[in-house]
């Protein structure tokens, strides 16, 4: 247990909350600022500038104001001179933006992929190709302040390295480190859970924006999650907190890829839901199979309304029990689970009551995903912009350095 | 989002600081203070001055240093002078403890009980004339600086009103409050979740002390769980957080308190075992019941062995639920579930293995409680002491008032 900050831990404190309320509520007067933030005007205009000086934010006369006296200078993101670049590899596409201050994506490449796991050093260089394109296009004066990845399965906290997932050849895959180097940048290349940074996003700037106790579920081949406790993410011993795809709601049920059975991804997952519904075969795979199967049970398919329902009750008990031990304020569907909900919703909120106590659910809010497919990629940008807000300062000196 | 602390707040900081490195630690010298705390030797002179002035610590010579020169003073917690109460409401016990700072156990009542439902102003009598009782011992230079209890049940955040247990009649019990006027002390009496306390007690004092991440499980009639995620008390957003024993493990099985069924608590829990054991009828529950079933196990007893093997499976199971979900660096086994997991640890391991993925058991310590029954009431002492280490100066003066 140490200390209290000193004078220099403060100063860096209020730069990154300045900077923050600015990157994350976008323009904002001096005036909100010192009410927000709890300090006097001269405090405020002393950070302002310091963070100006450093070219991350800037000072503009508001357009109207409809008030009488001088009205008070807004501060602004440097959206389009600040920027980091995120990465998202799924199982089905890899995306690359670059992400100005504030969280405007300034460019963005996409490319979808085969299913299955792939080469690292194919799999970087494609991601840090998207990467060059895209800076080859960009002003002389612009800064890259960072870059991080999400990727769909395990990445130990210590060191970055993934260590599971559908898209594993080996067991130890140290991607951060490979495409930093062919990024090229002199920046580290962060590496997080894809749940884990979609719910992030969320809890930044989506539907769970000042929630402190969420949980985001997300589906894809497999079901992932990420968990907000208190507001802080829950990252474990190790980085792999959150695994709740893995909690066996059905002894002997379906195997599932880790080797168990009755993972609730084994009960719930794409595979589950379409060959509940009868549809295997070439092709069926994906976002678009799985939309498919919601539409045909929204037109009245016995078949497909069946399968949805099956899926649900599985997906229901999966929630009550994280219901039962987080006591959330709210949780998030995402990704493929946004249509499976948005299908068998019935089933979700009768396997809540059945199997959720009453006052753990009495105040529960139960949601869909607002940042969408975008959720992941938005995930990754703030974490790269994290040790910015965390020191804004010593990060702008660097990347001018 | 806030500015930094003022130097009021940082004052206020450091010396809750010291005063929880001498609570939990122990006397200490100054040297080691200004090592572990990071400041330099004037400032810890300064904060030793105000605490010792406010009566929270005293300084002494060391008894021996060995070294020479002239020795740093060791800082001691006035543990005879300064203490809470402890009140501890189980389904089969009463126990109420006079707790000086640094957790020492001055005096102590303790009565068991019939289970079942409680009168609220039977209970909080009872406990208030155990409390009155020791208080007429005390000397008259003591201070009594807070109260708090743990109960078997659901404790609301907001308010400290009880919403269920196993002990309940109402719906809503302000049990704080109504011991909190019986008492008479003029100060409040807070609340908290028995297996809640318990996991804070052996977070600080216990088998998980300077663990981050761990999670404790607690039996008595019921499965409760304590969980702590990041250094910090999971409450969730209404304080019912870590009700991990209605986290559903065998769907359709057997019949829950809560209305479900297959909860964890229902597989595990004590009528679990001893119904399995073949152990019906009256006396036929409680602590020693279940000791005589794995006393009997141990000996060699067939249906006693079947009976923990069963359990322990369900046990394993939702241990490995947990350890998806959280990747603690510790669960630990407390209350009743210290014996039963003592006597099927080799049925909670295999599960683990089937059930838990490889890197997040790899570095997983499985532990029995090192509190053993006095940790509800050790947490519920802490829970009174935290606002004492969270402002020293400010209880000090209400106190003494």
């Amino acid at each position: 247990m140490r200390a209290g900050p000193s004078q220099e831990d403060i100063r860096r404190h209020n730069l990154g909350t300045l900077l923050r309320h600015v990157h994350l509520g976008g323009p904002i007067s001096r005036a909100e600022l010192t009410t927000k933030m709890g300090l006097n005007r001269s405090t405020i205009m002393a950070l302002t500038s310091d963070l100006t000086a450093a070219g991350l934010v800037r000072e503009e006369l508001p357009r109207e104001t409809g008030r009488a006296g001088r009205p008070s200078l807004v501060v602004r993101p440097e959206s389009a001179r600040v920027y980091v670049f995120a990465f998202d590899v799924g199982p089905d596409r890899l995306a690359v933006a670059r992400v100005g201050l504030g969280g405007v994506i300034l460019d963005r490449r996409e490319t979808a992929r085969e299913r299955g796991p792939f080469q690292l050093e194919e799999l970087a260089g494609t991601l840090a190709g998207f990467a060059r394109q895209m800076r080859r296009k960009t002003r002389d004066d612009t800064v890259c302040v960072g870059a991080a990845a999400a990727v769909s399965g395990g990445v130990r906290k210590a060191d970055g390295v993934v260590r599971f997932g559908p898209n594993l050849l080996a067991e130890e895959v140290p991607f951060g480190e490979e495409l930093g180097r062919r990024l090229g940048l002199g920046l580290p290349v962060s590496v997080g859970n894809d749940a884990n940074l979609a719910a992030l996003a969320e809890h930044s700037r989506g539907v769970g924006a000042a929630v402190r106790d969420l949980i985001y579920l997300h589906g894809d081949v497999g079901i992932g999650g990420g968990i907000i406790a208190g507001g802080h993410l829950l990252g474990g011993h190790d980085g792999y907190g959150g695994e709740v795809g893995h909690m066996v709601v059905n002894p002997g049920g379906r195997a599932c890829g880790c080797g168990s059975h009755g993972c609730l991804e084994a009960e719930v997952g794409e595979r589950a839901l379409l060959e509940a519904a009868g549809r295997v075969g070439p092709g069926q795979h994906g976002r678009d199979a799985v939309r498919t199967v919601v539409e045909a049970a929204d037109r009245g398919d016995i078949e497909a309304q069946a399968a949805l329902s099956k899926v649900g009750d599985w997906l229901g008990l999966g929630v009550a029990n994280l219901v039962n031990i987080f006591n959330p304020e709210m949780v998030i569907f995402g990704g493929m689970l946004r249509e499976i909900y948005l299908g068998s919703a019935a089933q979700v909120r009768t396997q809540l009551v059945l199997h959720a106590m009453a006052p753990q659910r009495e105040r529960l809010r139960l949601r869909t995903s607002s940042l969408g497919d975008a959720a992941t990629l938005a995930g990754a940008a703030e974490l790269a912009f994290a040790h910015v807000l965390a020191d804004p300062l010593e990060v702008l000196a660097r990347a001018n350095a």
